[in-house]
């Protein structure tokens, strides 16, 4: 499988909401995933943390709506922006907009780095 | 300037249509470009070289709007989002969908990485 089918198997998981199922199927059991704030999840290491912290995610945020654009390719990596609607746990409804950038290695993620809208 | 001000000033240029200007202010002199693509644009070295290749682009490319959107930062890294509408050299007008990935060191842009839409 190639970067770029990789990729688009992946995003085409995400397109339709699967989310979960696009972790499960190709990050790397030593994935790690990193978010741009300091804390706790800024970076985690192993499948089963970056899988607790989607479970923490979906626990703590109301989703209404997800588009998702690309994915755009170069060499062993590929971005997909994703547009939120979602309201947060206790807080006002609002709109993120990121994207993440995503490394492969044999065939598998190795690292998802989330970068922030301004 | 942090992160967050340099990729905000950048694509604030980008927005106005000043790539030359964003690029003049912000580059590395030692500034590496990279295209997904092989062949002799895949990867150029150098102020010099970058700028070469920008002016071969307007050269060859005919355009008609370009849609900015960003950026997205996390750590010393910046993501921007380029939409163009434009008709390359004999060819027919088309929409090119592209990502750039940003990488700072000392204040300046030492690598901008392309990722094409699929």
């Amino acid at each position: 499988m190639t970067t770029q089918e990789l990729a688009v198997a992946f995003t085409d998981l995400c397109k339709k909401g699967e989310f979960e199922e696009a972790g499960k199927r190709f990050w790397s059991d030593e994935v790690v995933s990193r978010e741009p704030m300091a804390g706790e999840m800024a970076e985690l290491k192993g499948r089963a943390a970056v899988e607790a912290k989607g479970a923490w995610w979906y626990a703590n945020n109301e989703v209404h709506g997800v588009k998702v654009e690309g994915p755009y390719v170069h060499g062993n990596q590929f971005v997909v922006r994703f547009t939120m609607d979602v309201t947060p746990k206790g807080q006002a409804r609002l709109t993120m907009d990121e994207v993440g950038v995503y490394t492969l290695q044999n065939g598998k993620i190795v690292e998802e780095r989330f970068f922030y809208g301004t």
